[in-house]
C-alpha cells in the first residue's frame, strides 16, 4: 500500500513515518496538497481541520483520509498527537471507511467542490447585497445580507455554525441554507434533503468554498450533491465526540 | 369506499358530503375524532392543522387524510374552502398518499404518538427545570430550561419553530432537539437522523404531545420513530407551499 | 445600627453573626423574609440570588442589602462564603449604597414589585396565548407565544436571558421587552427607557414576578418604574464581575 | 435663514426649493455632501437614510437636518415625498430639534464619527479574525468572528439589527456591542451606557463607519460618545413610527 503524508505541522512527521513503516506502508511526503494525492491508497494529514479541507480541495477522487489533529477542535481528524499510533494502526489494518457528501458548485461551466460549505458573499465588507436562493426551481428566499451559506451536515460546525445554524447529525445527509447577517425582521435557517438542487443568484459577489475565495461571480451559481464524496477512515464515536466538542467551539 | 368526515368547522360540511357523494363514497360524519376512524378508507378533516393533529392522536393505523383548511396557515391541509372540490376529487381518484414519521414516546410502559413534537415541560410555569437529553445512550446536553422539544421535520413549523429552530424539508426524515428558554450562555438546536433513539430525563415535568398535555412524569422518557406513520393524500407542491407560507407564520 | 440576617443556608450563620457583633451591630435573625425587614438599617442575605429576590418581594421600602452567595452564579450577592468578612466590614463601615429600578406592576388595583422581571405567561403549558404589549399607548407588538417578559437591566441575566435577550449594563436604567417562544417568523427584543409605561394584555394568563406566580389574570397589566427601588451596598467591580460571570451562566 | 438642500434623488428638488422659498429661506443646493454644510442654519436631505448617513460624515458641527425619504424604510427621515411640504413648514417654523449621540472612533490619532455604528471587520471575507472588546479597561469578550459592531441606539436598526441585536428605544442613549457571525457556542449582545469607553483590538482588519470603509487597521481602536451629536428637526411620533416600521425592515 502507498500512503501520502501531508503535513502542516512538521513536528510529528518522523513519528508518523515510523508508524507507517511498521505497518509496511510505502510513503510519500507532501508539504502541500497536490492533485497527485488522488493516486495514493490513503492519506495521512498532520494539521487541523483546515488542513484536511484544503487537502480535499485538490481531490476529486478521494482516497481515505486519516487526520492527526494539531489544530483546535479537530472534528474532522481521528486522533490527537498523543494517541495517533494506536488509532492509525487500527484504521489502516481494518481499512473501514466512511464517506460524506461534498457540495458540487457550478459557476461559469467550472466545478468547485466543498466539504463544509459554499458561501456567496458581498464582495465589499459591510455592504449589503441581495441574494436569492432557489431549491428545485422554487424561490426559497431573497434577502439583503452579507452573504448566503449552503453547508453540508459536516459543515454545520463550520461557517453555518457562526451564522446561527443548528448542529446536524454527521450521519444525516442534508444541506443547510442560512444567510449571514440578513437585514430583515424575520428569517430562518433551512435544512434540506441532499438531493435538492440549489441555485444562488447574486451580483458582484465572491464565491467561497470551505473558507477559500474562489472567484468573483455575478449571476447564478448551482449547488448540488457531488458525485465525489470525501472519504475518511471510519471514526469510532464520531457522534459522541461531536456532542462533547460542540460546546467547546470557539 | 368508506370515508369519515371529521369537522371542527361545520359550515362546509354539506358541500363536502355532496362532493364525496358524487365520488360514490360512503360517508360517516364525526364531530369528534374517535378510534374507529382507523377503519375507514380515508378521512376528510374540516378544520385547521390542530384538527388534524388531534385526529391523529386517536389513530395508530392511519387511513389517508385529506384536510380542508378553515384555520390559520394550513401546512397539513390540502386545500382551502374555495378550492377543495377539485383537490378532493383529484386526491380520491388518484389515491396517491405520502407518509410522515410520527414520534413514539414511551413512558411508564405506555406509548404516546405525535406528528409534530413531544415536549417535556417544567410543570410550573417560569420555574426552571433540569432536563437531560441522550441520543443512542450518549448525553447530548443537560440544561436548566422551561422545557425540551423533540420534533419531526413536520413539527419544525410547530413548537420547535417558536423555540428558535430551523425549518426542515418535509421530505427529510429527521428529529429536531431544541430546548425552550434555556438558561445558559450557549446552546444550539440539533438535527438528528430519525433512526436515533432519544431519552429525555426530567423530574416533576409535564409530557405534552402535539400541544396536548398527556401526563405528569418523573424520570426517563424514550422517544423514537414510530412504526405507525401519519398518512396523507399526496400534496402537490408541498415544498413550494411551505417556502411561501413559512414567512406568514404567526 | 440594627441589621436583619436572612438565611436560606444556615451553615454560615454563626460566622456572620460574629462579624456583625464585631462591627457593633445589633442583629435579628430571620429564617424567612418578612415585611418587618423594612425597619432595619440593613439586611444581610445568606443564600443565592433567589434568596435576595424573595426577600425583596416583602419590601417596599428597602434597607441596603448585603448578599453572601451560597447559590450558583451570584450576580446580586456581594461576596462568597470565603471572603465575606472583609467585604461585609468594608460595606458596613463605608455604608455606600446603590439603587436599582424595580418594576411596579399594577393589576386589579394591586401593586406587585419585581427587581428582575414581570412575566405574563400562558396559564397552560405549551398552549399559545395571544399577548399584546403597548408602550406609552402605542402597540409595540402582538403575538402568539408562551409568554411575555418585561425585565429591568438587572433582570437581563434572569428570565429575559433565557428568552434570548441581550446582556444589559447594570448601570443603564432600562426595560427589556421580550417574548417567550413566539410563534412568528420574525420578532425582536426591545430595550426601552425606564420612564416608559407599558401595558400587557392577555387572557387567562399567569402573572409571575421574579419567578413567583402571583395570580391569574385576564385583561390589562400596567408596568412602570416603581418609586421603591432595590437598595444594595455598593458592589465594587460589579461590571467586570458581570462580564466574567455571564459566560458561566447555566 | 440659510438652508442647504442635499439631494440624491433630484425629482423633488424644485418642489422643495419652492416650499423653502415660501418660507423665506435662502437656499443653496448640493449634489454631494460637503464640509461647508456645517455653516448653514439647517439642511434638507432628499434621499434615503443612507443619504443622511453620508451627509453626516462630512459634519462635525451639525445643523438640524430634515429628511425627505425617497429610499426604503426611512427611519431617519421626517416625511415622504407626498407629505413633505406640511412637515417641512412645521419643522422650520417651530425649529424644535433633537440630538442623537454619535460615536467617536479614534485610530492612529484620527477621529471618525458615526451615527449608526462602527464595525471592525475581517479584511478577508469569510476568514475569521480574532477580535477583543474592552469596556472601561475591562475585557468584555474576545472571539473569532467576521467582525464586531459598536452601534448607538439609532444604529440598532442598522448593521446591529442584521447581526442579531435588539431594537433599542431611540431615546435611550446607549451602545450596542455585537459580533458578526461569531464562531463560538455561546455569545450575547451587550447594551451599555453611552458614557463607557470601548476599545476594540484586531489585526489586519477594516474599520467601517456607517457602512463606509474608512481604513485598514491593526491594533487598538477607541470608541466613545462624540461631543458632536447628530441634530435633527424633532420628529413627531418617532417611537410609534419605529414600532410600526421595524417589522417591515428588509
Amino acid at each position: 500500500m502507498r500512503a501520502a503524508v501531508v503535513y502542516k505541522d512538521g513536528e510529528l512527521l518522523q513519528k508518523v513515518l515510523k508508524v507507517l513503516e511498521e505497518l509496511g506502508v510505502e510513503v510519500e511526503v507532501f508539504e502541500e496538497p497536490k492533485n497527485e494525492l488522488e493516486d495514493f491508497d490513503f492519506i495521512v494529514s498532520i494539521g487541523g481541520d483546515g488542513t484536511i479541507l484544503s487537502l480535499l480541495q485538490k481531490l476529486r477522487k478521494c482516497p481515505p483520509i486519516f487526520g492527526i489533529n494539531t489544530g483546535r477542535i479537530g472534528l474532522l481528524t481521528h486522533s490527537e498527537p498523543t494517541n495517533f499510533p494506536e488509532e492509525l494502526k487500527f484504521s489502516v489494518e481494518r481499512f473501514e471507511v466512511e464517506t460524506f457528501t461534498r457540495l458540487s458548485c457550478i459557476y461559469g461551466g467550472e466545478e468547485i467542490l466543498a466539504l463544509n460549505e459554499i458561501a456567496v458573499m458581498s464582495s465589499s465588507p459591510a455592504k449589503l447585497t441581495t441574494i436569492s436562493v432557489s431549491v428545485d426551481g422554487i424561490e426559497l428566499d431573497r434577502l439583503r445580507c452579507d452573504g448566503m451559506i449552503v453547508a453540508t451536515q459536516i459543515g454545520s460546525t463550520g461557517y453555518a455554525f457562526s451564522a446561527g445554524g443548528p448542529v446536524v447529525d454527521p450521519y444525516l445527509d442534508s444541506f443547510i441554507v442560512i444567510p449571514i447577517a440578513p437585514f430583515r425582521f424575520g428569517w430562518k435557517p433551512w435544512i434540506l434533503r441532499s438531493d435538492r438542487i440549489l441555485e444562488i443568484q447574486a451580483e458582484n459577489a465572491l464565491l467561497i468554498a470551505d473558507g477559500q475565495i474562489e472567484k468573483n461571480i455575478s449571476g447564478k451559481v448551482t449547488i448540488r450533491k457531488s458525485n465525489h464524496p470525501a472519504v475518511f477512515f471510519r471514526k469510532r464515536g464520531r457522534f459522541s465526540e461531536l456532542a462533547r466538542k460542540v460546546k467547546r467551539i470557539e
